[in-house]
């Protein structure tokens, strides 16, 4: 295999090495001219970045070239705002509602002066008016931060961009007095006009606006620094007056077009995020007649398109969230039983419903779950709903899964989620919701399969009679089937009887086999891995069943550490004892041997039959 | 248990009641006057329905109860218009920008006089006027069909309030008339004004209203008829024009509280949509300045929060696209072989990789499936990417996986995708980027075990030594170890040889079990299930291998069906033979009974690694 530079391999960094391609010949469209030093640009430069939530970059060409962010501040600033003063009160400080004007057109409501939405430039000098500054040149150093958190670097003004900018911003100014005058701003509004041109001549370069995007695509959190720029909560605010207002008087036809929330700059800049996906930084500084940059709309109306990014493209989202379900009736826990325990499952395991769930849980995909359960609960006495496939969950669907759980137990079942160890919102919920006692008893098991034999116990008990202490009948085990009394007297003068504590480890991984274990009395736990915390208990075994059979009989090492869970009672025979058999008893020495097979056959048949389920695909 | 009637026991519909009481006791605002008709509707009628995509209602109050649909028709005219004519022809006619007036302003663009979006009056009767008409009453004939096709119901004009709208709507004929000067209208403009106001007259209730709002979020197919409403490239840009322009001159504070694409009408309803998830419809008659009903917009507000619908809230959304990672080295296929071949794939299965993927396939998800599977591409041989547990697949996705396997392919890789099947964009995108006969090879394994055995195959022979026909030599068989010159002899004389042509059943599911194969040459599956379609081969045999053991063992009836692969040349040991054995040569008996056992083991050992890869949560 020839390694390739992985900027030729993959596919993905192909597509925008395409797209620059495509677009580089485009010389449309004019640098900005309005701000003296903006007219500077090299009109050629052109770079494109994708950022991945999860903080992968892909660049194409000046993606490293550094210009002013200008308008493109202004969401950012939008943010700070609200975290610092929540949505009411900026509420009353600017509107969300797009103007149909363009991004410098004095936009003011009639009726109180407020500006009609945070991205033209009323409404953003007001923004920048409301950050707090206790002293001068605080106001702008809140910002720098805010801005360092979303892009993981600390950022420099454009001093020339930012004195041009100073020199010719009559009309800013004016909008400052206007905004003074209807007290949306209440102090000297120069002060604030000169912060909002501060923070229009941050240098950024696409990879910046990549990662600023992919910041709130990744709910606010730097994906590459793992810093939260922005309070959780505002991030979806932010991303409405983007969608709404962000690509000045094209932002209709943006949204028609391409289907993300946006927001672009004169300097020719434009950052666009798919929620919970990408984030897109795209520099060209040559602007059509609305002030965003020609190559940029066009690389993104093309991405949109490529990669099926609109936000109102429905996914094909069939309701998957169920992954498995079935009854105790058709897959058992690893508890290896008595065959009179089996067959009781096997006629009464239709009372333990499992329902193993899977991805993101949402309302949407929470529903039907809910629903398919409530529909299928005649007969249950006991429901699983094991979250050890879910990778999220939300609010509202823990809600409702708390609620169906309260109307379960309502009816009086039993109900168990397990495996919800890596959701800590979905404890917390529940027991805001259901109280701490019972989100305790819903969540008591961290694995579905302790659930599941404990369930299982629960039909045992209530179908079978009260259990014989199963090993105290010798000839109710499974290895001495067909004994005769002979037999089993030479048989018990061989066994020895051991008890192990709760805890104790009774063979350990590795170790040479010397014995097999006949349980007379309690539970025997089977555990793979050491004791450096990936331990998986992957079995266990009741009275009246063996263990240990597998390397007594094949002489490899023991392939799983055998424990005790609770007082256990054992008839240990050692292999020594079980080869003499075989020139004293040559008969019996075969029976017992057919027996150990027979047991080994029946654990394949569990085995194949639980491979069977986990392997269906659709259950 | 006690069945409760599902309204009360369903969470869902739980929340909707409440909702429901919260906002029942709020009077504010006033029905729509400015058609006389309407001033007639009851005040408090108030109804909620919530419509999944799999078709699923949930409703509470009034939602049965008839109104006009008014506005609400508006976007579902554009679609039709959008089908008719295109995307280009329809923007020559009616633009998308936000007009920030009230929905009866004369808003047309400077230039040239188109409407400035189909939501205000003048862009809905301009793409009113698009509508194909042959001969008079055809249009509204075919826009009656169109809502058919949405609401699953033929749907009735209400002719009372269409006469009272006629009589008074002089505003909007003026408007036909300045839609017909600019030529946005071509013909008589009488006519499609007076369809428009017919079409604001059909009547519709709140579950019409949830189930087109849910054809939509269903990429344009009603998800109760399964019929198609409108083309799937046009229900984004419909819904585009709903986010942008849908709620009247609030829809940017709507984007931004509920953020959802909507859209309202005078008569009191409210239709909303989430791409991919739910389709929700409100009632209620009393109307806020803007037009909006009142009660509706809180039911929605609040629905959003609690839900947490916001369109632009990103999910959390880790990187969960790969489910299973493995090599053959730590997981086989379910072929059974020789242990000198375990043994070598032990040695080198890390040259086969195989990757499990999950979910729903966008860029988003397939991306880092790409880049992980670009990374760890060193000494891999083969790599098998299996999409059983994927549930749906977009072109962008298909595209990159493509191009994936292209590149895998030029690096001299063997590269399959197996579980395709269910899957039928992803081959052909696959074809249409590869051509067939590559797209052929790479889907050529429906499901991932032979896929396996395949690659594993590949890697025996270019590692072992051309392999002796395995049972050849009676001492290399499993259930010959240890048998002294004598003993080979005697189990010479117990077997007899047979030969079974590809495709043979040599022995039957359910079948008595009277014989061990030992195979000599060729390859034996066992399939679970009937001839009725559900079979599933779920292991194969190897030469040199021991097959049929454990019915052989237990006396159980067969577990599988046996199914000759290839021409296979077998010994077999027949029970009869086996148990007369037991008293002429006991020792050997014991002998071949502890192979068995051993064999069973060995076997159960196998299985236990299967289940613990496929008990793994994160592999």
């Amino acid at each position: 295999m020839i390694p390739l530079p992985p900027s030729e391999s993959c596919p993905v960094q192909r597509i925008l090495a395409d797209l620059f391609a495509r677009h580089r010949g485009c010389v449309e469209g004019h640098v900005a001219s309005y701000i003296p030093e903006l007219a500077k640009a090299d009109p050629d430069t052109f770079g494109i970045c994708v950022a991945t939530t999860d903080g992968h970059l892909y660049e194409v060409g000046d993606s490293r070239h550094r210009f002013t962010i200008q308008s493109i501040s202004k969401p950012f600033v939008y943010g700070l705002a609200l975290d610092e003063h929540g949505l009411g009160p900026m509420a009353r400080k600017v509107g969300v509602e797009p103007s149909g004007d363009a991004f410098n057109a004095i936009s003011l409501a009639k009726e109180d002066g407020r500006p009609l939405n945070p991205m033209i430039n009323a409404g953003a000098i007001a923004t920048t008016g409301q950050v707090a500054a206790a002293s001068p040149g605080d106001r702008i150093a809140t910002i720098l931060d805010m801005l360092r958190r979303y892009t993981g670097r600390t950022l420099d003004i454009d001093t020339a961009v930012y004195e041009s900018e100073a020199r010719t911003g009559h009309r800013n100014r004016a909008i400052g007095h206007l905004l003074r005058n209807h007290d949306v701003l209440t102090d000297d509004p120069t002060a604030a006009v000169d912060d909002y041109f501060r923070q229009c001549s941050v240098l950024v370069d696409c990879r910046d606006l990549a990662i600023m995007a992919a910041t709130l695509a990744n709910r606010g959190v730097n994906p590459l620094t793992g810093e939260r720029a922005i309070r959780v909560e505002h991030v979806h605010s932010v991303l409405s007056v983007m969608a709404s207002c962000g690509m000045y008087d094209s932002s209709g036809s943006w949204l028609y077009d391409v289907g993300m929330p946006a927001k672009s700059g004169v300097g020719g800049g434009v950052l666009a995020v798919l929620a919970g996906q990408f984030g897109i930084g795209v520099f060209s500084p040559r602007l059509d007649k609305r002030g965003n940059s020609v190559r940029a709309v066009r690389v993104c109306v093309d991405l949109s398109r490529v990669w099926e990014l609109h936000q109102f493209d429905p996914p094909y989202c069939p309701q998957t969230s169920r992954r498995l379900s079935y009854s105790c009736a058709v897959r058992h826990s690893t508890r290896v039983r008595r065959e009179a325990e089996f067959a009781c499952l096997r006629d009464h395991g239709d009372a333990v419903c499992v329902h193993e769930v899977q991805g993101m849980l949402t309302l949407a995909t929470a529903e039907p779950v809910v629903r398919t359960i409530l529909a299928k609960l005649e007969g249950v006495k006991a429901l699983i709903i094991d979250f050890g496939h879910v990778t999220g969950i939300n609010a509202s669907a823990a809600r409702i899964l708390a609620d169906l759980a309260a109307e379960i137990g309502r009816r009086g079942s039993r109900v168990l989620f397990t495996t919800t160890d890596h959701l800590p919102d979905l404890s917390r919920i529940v027991a805001e919701h259901l109280g701490q006692p019972t989100a305790t008893a819903l969540c008591q098991f961290a694995a579905l399969d302790p659930a599941m034999e404990s369930c299982e116990d629960g039909i045992i008990r209530s179908f079978l009679p009260a259990p014989v202490p199963a090993g105290s009948r010798l000839d109710s085990w499974e290895i001495t089937v067909g004994m005769s009394a002979t037999e089993l007297a030479v048989f018990q003068s061989l066994v020895s009887q051991r008890t192990f504590h709760c805890g104790d480890r009774i063979v350990r991984q590795g170790d040479d086999a010397h014995d097999l274990f006949l349980i007379v009395r309690g539970v025997i736990g089977v555990w793979l891995g050491d004791d450096s915390g990936d331990a998986r208990r992957i079995a266990s075994y009741s009275a009246g069943t063996m263990v240990g059979g597998m390397a007594f009989i094949d002489g490899q090492p023991r392939s799983a550490t055998l424990v005790a869970e609770s007082m256990v009672d054992c008839s240990v025979l050692s292999r020594d004892a079980f080869d003499r058999l075989e020139r004293s008893h040559p008969a019996m020495y075969a029976r017992m041997l057919r027996n150990i097979a027979a047991s080994l056959s029946a654990k394949l048949r569990h085995a194949n039959e639980s491979l069977g389920v986990l392997g269906n695909r659709n259950g």
